[in-house]
């Protein structure tokens, strides 16, 4: 029998219409805000009115370091909401939504894949609800107000050269990472060195992710500094009062957008914030709606456990008092072969000995997700050149490790393959073991947090960072921002700052380039490497591929 | 009693669902893709199901050189068309979406007013149904991959001197007009001179509206040419394959949107082309549309009949195979006097003698829409300071030019106040009289085109253009494009070139700055005046007084 491909298995699927999916959550149609038949937003008035019941059980899938592998954490994530709701348990899947500029890149989408996925799968890798064109907008409205009050006199004194808002498109666009803006005469502004970033990179969509109703969204779009006056204080976006037309435009965004399971199970796919400078979570509206209409929902985290996990437990936890239950750490026999030492080209060949050094990498990751205070299990994402020894090898070393590594095979069987995950989670969560505590107190100063995640989640051995960094931690500090969670950004491929040191790497230096402040989202972010905020297409982009075939159905995306 | 505000009236509307609209359509359920309950998208299926039907009959509202006093050519269009249902007749409307950028500059919608609006006017005036960021997604991609081709080597050899396809926003940004992009070193590409429309400028909003199917469309995209070669060939969208995945970008932005008008009549709003470089109408499918499911639809062009008109009749009707049957001439007393010299604040007072001066500009574009073979009735949009002297004065003027000028109180009445209106385009279309032609012939040379809608619509004594213009044309004709319709950039304020000249002036001179090819829309626009395709925001823009109230609901916006 031939496999199917992803985007065959989506088209085949039996969709219910989105008001029946929403009737299982007992959300009335006249609520839901249909796009198509089969999305919907969740208005506000029915969110609101949730407020006082008991929340369902919170499930965070987590990986080990991503390979080229690959891990399926978003299919996981899916194949484990399918498996709750087939044994009996009211699950919801909440999971990002798909950024349009890398589509056009390479072919790919980010829906989940095999027999675990969520449809519509083309309208959420494309326009979906318009959620990430909104941010655009709001971003550049923004941007707009900045130039423009320059323009007219500059009231407010912003030094040009230190405006650090720049502008953002949902494109993989390398030409306009940097530019000089305003130029060819007085009509025109002031000429300065400018940018744009891709729309998940915009704090704007941190903002709409970590906001929990649209007036904590217009106050956080207001706490916005877009730059800095010629005596260094900072100037705000409601300097500008541009926060009341942001939250405008936003308005609809922040309502969760409600989709299906191939097997007709609800998920909510809301928010896409750069796991890389921001948090890289599913929305905190979007989460917390979920629980309270679920017995159990079933959440990610961008990248690694080291970047997404932390982040999601010292960030979007924290901030908005949500308490996990159990965590799920995925991986692969091919990607743990990886973290061994093994070759892309060499995988399909058993290779134990790879793989146990490989493992080195997941015992870490069960480590650090317990240091949070969640109880943890092992999803092993079956692949069909897995042999039984290799999958016993892993079995083996989880064990040791204290916890249980499952075998799933959702992704060739749906929900009938992750019975036993479903089964443990549900375990784990109903237990009462989690305890859930963020890493670091609030009040620990900010270099101070920096120092704590890289020694007990990277395990290095020292945090560096030149003088100009650390008195601008300080500065922050004195205006009233020591008490902001860090936002690490790092290599997703590394407990270390280099993305070609596989495995646990242990005593390593971790050098701070460089401090953001995110005083609407409310974290400081910590580059710890290169990042890259606008990304470039490779030489024959998959863009070239892409069309409408004769039945007008999409070719080539996925 | 207090008059209501446009959006206190939006409000306060009874609106149906949106499927019930379109039922009275015969649209079923499944055909419409809903955006809320008072949105939705006709399917492309149910639209090529209905190509063997009868034709509905297609009235024109145009209008007189616009002035500061305001016209009302989409609250008239919005009327006559709630009017027509009120006499008996299943009339459809079909207008422009709303740009966005223009929003957070000056007040204001675009949505009609008073008792003569389509609804949910906000969503109307904001994202809507998501086409503008489909357009603007799918002219950048392609400006992605050119700058892309460029940096991987060049293989077509584009001149980076010589790249006219620049970027779009939806957004007032003057800081985006003119920049020099690709900075910053090697992997950002090749620095070049670059820019920022906004997004209604862009050729694949022309295109988008001109284009009668998806096949059609993705054929007019892979025509677009986004610059020259060294040797100054022409270098096409589809030479960089971008044109597919600009077609699947524009899939569902291909489909007209329904909404419904404060009487629940239908209305389709669909397509935004610039009335300045483009052609400014409704879409092509949106009215084919409507035409195959009424009896009537009424449709708009941008600005007054000289550029509006002429282009809806050149260029829509001429591609699109569309014969209408009467248009209407939408004048109000206010602007009438301006016309005759009166200054916007002395408009309040009653001025016959101007008002008659003035009537020469109705006169002219009367005259004007009969030479496209089309019988006309002129529409005077009541304002409660016209005196019942001005308004006989009109009605005396137009009947000694062989026309009727009917008085219309749709603005405060709603239906009732445009039943005579309604009515007498019954006669007039149903009379038979319309033998509509365009105005010049195909075979035409492009430059003798331009002369022939000088001399005949703008009453001009001669067009002069420099030798590189004249030489670009013949040079288009050589390469197979001299059978296009040409689309003239001129100030919508005055037949003449000059802005300042109102009423009817005669022989002036009509100088072609300079000529371009929008070889996928299929037209050379022929600019005779500076073009602003990039607005910039006031010094005290209304952004900064947008924003939701403690009920939700958007404040500051109209």
């Amino acid at each position: 029998m031939a496999i199917k491909s992803d985007i065959e298995i989506a088209r085949a699927a039996m969709k219910k219409p989105i008001f029946e999916i929403g009737a299982t959550l007992g959300i009335p149609a006249e609520h839901l805000a249909p796009y198509g038949h089969d999305k919907a937003k969740v208005r506000a008035q029915f969110i609101a009115a949730q407020a006082g019941k008991k929340d369902g059980r919170l499930i965070l899938v987590t990986a080990i370091n991503p390979t080229p592998a690959g891990e399926g954490k978003t299919t996981t994530t899916v194949g484990l909401g399918d498996g709750l709701n087939r044994i009996g348990k009211k699950a919801i899947i909440c999971i990002r939504e798909a950024s349009l500029g890398p589509c056009f890149g390479v072919k790919g989408g980010a829906a989940g894949g095999g027999y675990a996925q969520v449809i519509p799968m083309e309208d959420i890798n494309l326009h979906f609800t318009g959620d990430f064109h909104a941010v655009t907008a709001a971003h550049n409205l923004l941007a707009a107000m900045i130039d423009n009050h320059i323009y007219w006199g500059n009231e407010l004194d912003i030094d040009l050269r230190r405006v650090t808002w720049r502008r953002v498109m949902d494109m993989n666009d390398r030409a306009l990472r940097e530019m000089v803006s305003s130029l060819g005469g007085v009509a025109n502004g002031f000429p300065r060195q400018n940018g744009f970033d891709i729309t998940v990179a915009s704090e704007v969509m941190a903002i709409l992710c970590l906001a929990t109703d649209l007036k904590d969204l217009e106050a956080r779009l207001g706490n916005i500094i877009i730059g800095y006056r010629r005596d260094k204080m900072p100037v705000y976006a409601r300097d500008l009062k541009a926060d009341g037309a942001m939250a405008v435009l936003l308005k609809d965004a922040m309502q969760p957008n409600l989709v299906q399971t191939l097997e007709n199970n609800p998920a909510f796919v809301h928010g896409g914030p750069f796991a890389n400078i921001a948090h890289g979570c599913n929305s905190v509206i979007a989460t917390k709606t979920a629980l309270k209409l679920g017995d159990y929902v079933v959440t990610e985290a961008g990248f690694g456990a080291d970047l997404g996990a932390e982040k999601f437990f010292d960030i979007k936890c924290r901030k908005a008092g949500l308490k996990p239950d159990a965590a799920v750490v995925v991986a692969t026999v091919r990607a743990l072969k990886m973290n061994g030492g093994v070759k892309k080209d060499d995988l399909a060949a058993e290779n134990v000995a790879a793989l146990v050094k490989g493992c080195a990498n997941l015992g870490r990751h069960l480590a650090n997700v317990r240091k949070f205070g969640v109880p943890v299990v092992v999803a092993i994402n079956h692949f069909v050149s897995d042999t039984d020894k290799e999958i016993a090898a892993v079995q083996e070393y989880v064990a040791r490790h204290g916890a249980e590594a499952i075998l799933c095979r959702h992704w060739a069987e749906g929900s009938a393959g992750i019975e036993d995950l479903a089964y443990k989670v549900v375990e784990l969560a109903e237990s009462g073991q989690a305890r859930f505590e963020p890493l670091y107190a609030d009040s620990v100063p900010l270099f101070e947090k920096i120092e704590i995640v890289a020694s007990k989640i990277y395990h290095a051995g020292e945090v560096t960072a030149d003088k100009a960094v650390r008195d601008q931690l300080i500065v922050w500090e004195e205006q009233g921002y020591g008490n902001l969670p860090v936002c690490m950004a790092k290599t997703q491929y590394s407990f270390s700052t280099d993305p070609n040191i596989r495995g646990a790497p242990e005593g390593h230096i971790v050098p701070v380039r460089e401090v953001r402040l995110s005083a609407g989202a409310g974290f400081v972010v910590v580059i710890t490497g290169e990042i890259m905020t606008m990304p470039g297409l490779p030489r024959s982009p998959s863009a070239e591929r892409i069309f409408l075939n004769e039945q007008g159905y999409i070719e080539g995306l996925f």
